[in-house]
């Protein structure tokens, strides 16, 4: 039997996710991202269509590469304003039953005592449906802001998030044990406090004596996430990720992507299967093919190549404000930027790329796949996708808020359905129980989260 | 014409409180504190009862003083486990429509980029109705836990807290000009970036260069509270606070803490009636006075001496673990401890409180002054603080979780409207508009956050 495929939606608390200029659409909404309503009625339609959960990228400063300075990010909203994701969950888990909430969250600022007690407090309150988008932050004006001269290397990031997990793992899994919390009335004991002890940890980046501020919650540790392909990210992922976020321009490029996460997983002791693989991915689901590309037409219209380049020059370090538009970008590729700009043009490697030509692809869905068609058209090229890659599934992105995820809701799940190539109800449980059908609540051994449970 | 009296809510968002051992009580819902549902509910019955706000307390440590370590305030419960207060606004907010949320976030252990924007994006998501109660904390337990040898000297800690404020007025008011968001599809221009800059400070706590990453909220700085009464945080207080939220066992004790602060607002160049001052108050509310007798007896069957022990070792710095119960407490008073203990024994100077008696005191509502009785009885007393002291009104702790608050909404606050001594609807506006009639939503000379706004 075929694989169900699985859709999570790649959202952001912003105006300008990944699809620059879109927010002028006459349909779209995207400037209420600052209120509540829309968020709760979002995750009321991914639960609808029986999304995995909802994924909240997150950035800590602003896009200054461009021009050298905010000016062009703050003209088009390319991720700034931007509030924090965390405190979108509440609302959206009292709103839903079965939609999860993927949240990224910047290790690189915040103590883990208070990172932990954030996440434990979100899976009591979503009886267990938060997961975690592990990220050490990629913009120096996010280092700049918190006080330092400039960002911790791109290594060096990786070590200090190694040491972060095991102090969070400590928190999670070894702080509380699972018979701790008795709330025994008669006898006047809420918890046991021979079951439950500090946590020590001395390293060169943590000191921290503390025991966890909350009670064992349904996963303890939340769904990880990461979004890595380094080769130290994709160590990474291989170590601790239960899901992995990654995107490719083309099956030829992805596919030996997941299959190095796959062995990654398997090198840290853990099997291929464990990974829950998600690929960015820009659906416009139309009635028909013709509707669909009278659709792409209409929002490529209004997407921003201003907005898309400070974008790029963000991901890339490369200021695209210096480039002319007619630019090959072959020729202008740095060390730091490849991977980004190969995101692109392997999408088409005999095409020339100019910045101009970049400017308009990455104007909807970013450096993400646009696929176009009626609910049949873009089931077919889906299928197709994850069969050929090996992933799981896909992080959805939008062009038109809250149009776009309304069309994947309202016609493709059903078109997906009708192939078995979708799942019909949620199962029970935790997201963790959810995204793996052989799951428990917790993270088991091999994952090294395990190692760190309160000892029987 | 008398002055409405104004009531918050005194919660926190964990298993005790202020009465420990009450979550025994049969009807007592306190340990669905880590579920969102019971809070939802909770902040619908407050707006019911035209409740100024939710005050949400928070602490980043375990009670440990207390037998020298947290085993006592984990078979309590006594504040531990305790989730993370700001986590729990938007389902609240989203529940509600007039509601403020006072919310305890400590400015010790995060970066005042990160907080600024958590603080506005809920004053986004509930439309200008949050509120920030300034702390530094008390407990070495949290220093520990943040990789800290002991906590910042009090004063120290102080002077590291103007800094602080110095940074966050920087990011709310004086990042975005009032203009600087245009939304204006026609030209592409979400924000004119000539009307947004980039916050500098540098100084021996902070130093950050950062466009704040929140657009304007409806009120920019969130409501202010504070909570200090040392010299030093008066003095803050007088600077820096809209609402001061104090405690005190006696109109005798309240009425010149009362003065002296609104002397501090005139010290500071600002006005007495700048200030809101909310007493702590524990009210029992029965249909008649016999009622609420039997009722708080009952409640006092639940209470556990011990779990009050633990509370007061924590505030006072003294282990009472350590102390026979018939202790006179006048020969243990440390002056760390001074005046908690004196908040207790200073309700009846002329009696000899043992350490039996202090535990049976603090059992329910903590500190604070319990007023029990029928309707009428109690609002006789609260008018009578109120008019007495010069306070604005009431933090009301609860013995019982929700019925306290229940019986405050449906049968305290009718007889205070019977009397005109209690709002019949609230204004239109946000929190800061509905707590200073003549109020504007952002803060005005000469409070200190005004000189930091957007040059014109």
């Amino acid at each position: 039997m075929p694989q169900h495929i699985r859709f999570n939606a790649f959202e952001m608390n912003c105006v300008v996710h990944q699809s620059p200029g879109l927010w002028r659409h006459p349909r779209d909404r995207s400037a209420d991202y600052r209120h509540i309503e829309p968020w709760v009625e979002l995750a009321q339609t991914l639960e609808r269509g029986l999304f995995e959960a909802v994924f909240l990228a997150d950035v800590l400063g602003v896009y200054d590469t461009y021009g050298g300075g905010p000016q062009a990010a703050l003209r088009q909203a390319a991720q700034v304003p931007v509030g924090d994701p965390l405190l979108l969950v509440s609302a959206m888990a009292h709103a839903t039953t079965h939609l999860g909430f993927g949240v990224t969250v910047n290790l690189s600022y915040e103590p883990p005592t208070t990172l932990a007690r954030r996440f434990s407090t979100l899976d009591h309150f979503s009886r267990g449906r938060v997961g975690w988008n592990i990220v050490t932050g990629y913009l120096e004006s996010a280092a700049r802001a918190m006080g330092h001269d400039r960002q911790t290397a791109h290594d060096d990031r990786y070590d200090m998030a190694e040491d972060y997990m095991q102090v969070v793992y400590k928190l999670w899994e070894g702080s509380w044990a699972d018979d701790a919390v008795q709330r025994d009335a008669a006898a006047g004991i809420y918890a046991d406090p021979a079951r439950v002890r500090e946590v020590q940890h001395e390293s060169a980046f943590h000191r921290v004596r503390a025991v966890h501020l909350c009670e064992p919650s349904p996963q303890r540790t939340p769904v990880l996430f990461q979004a890595g392909t380094s080769p130290s990210g994709r160590a990474f992922a291989g170590r601790h990720a239960e899901c992995v976020f990654i995107s490719g321009p083309s099956q030829a490029v992805l596919a030996p992507r997941v299959k190095a996460l796959r062995e990654a997983a398997e090198a840290a002791g853990r099997s291929a299967n464990d990974l829950r693989i998600f690929a960015m991915l820009t659906p416009i689901v139309g009635q028909t093919d013709a509707d669909a590309a009278n659709l792409l037409a209409e929002y490529r219209h209004y997407a921003s190549p201003e907005g898309a380049l400070v974008l790029m020059s963000g991901w890339t370090g490369i200021d695209f404000a210096t480039l002319d538009p007619h630019t090959i970008v072959r020729h202008v590729q740095n060390e730091a930027g490849r991977s980004a700009m190969e995101n692109i043009t392997r999408a088409d490697p005999s095409r020339v790329w100019t910045v101009a030509d970049v400017a308009e692809h990455v104007g909807i869905g970013g450096i993400s796949p646009i696929v176009a068609g009626s609910p049949s058209t873009v089931a077919d090229a889906l299928e197709d996708w994850v069969d050929k890659t090996g992933i799981d599934g896909f992080n959805l992105a939008f062009a038109v808020r809250p149009e776009s995820m309304l069309a994947v809701v309202d016609l493709l799940v059903p078109e997906l359905q009708r192939r078995d190539r979708y799942k019909r109800a949620y199962t029970q449980g935790t997201l963790r129980e959810k995204l793996f059908t052989q799951g428990a609540p917790r993270l088991a051994p091999p994952h090294p989260a395990a190692q760190f449970r309160f000892p029987d």
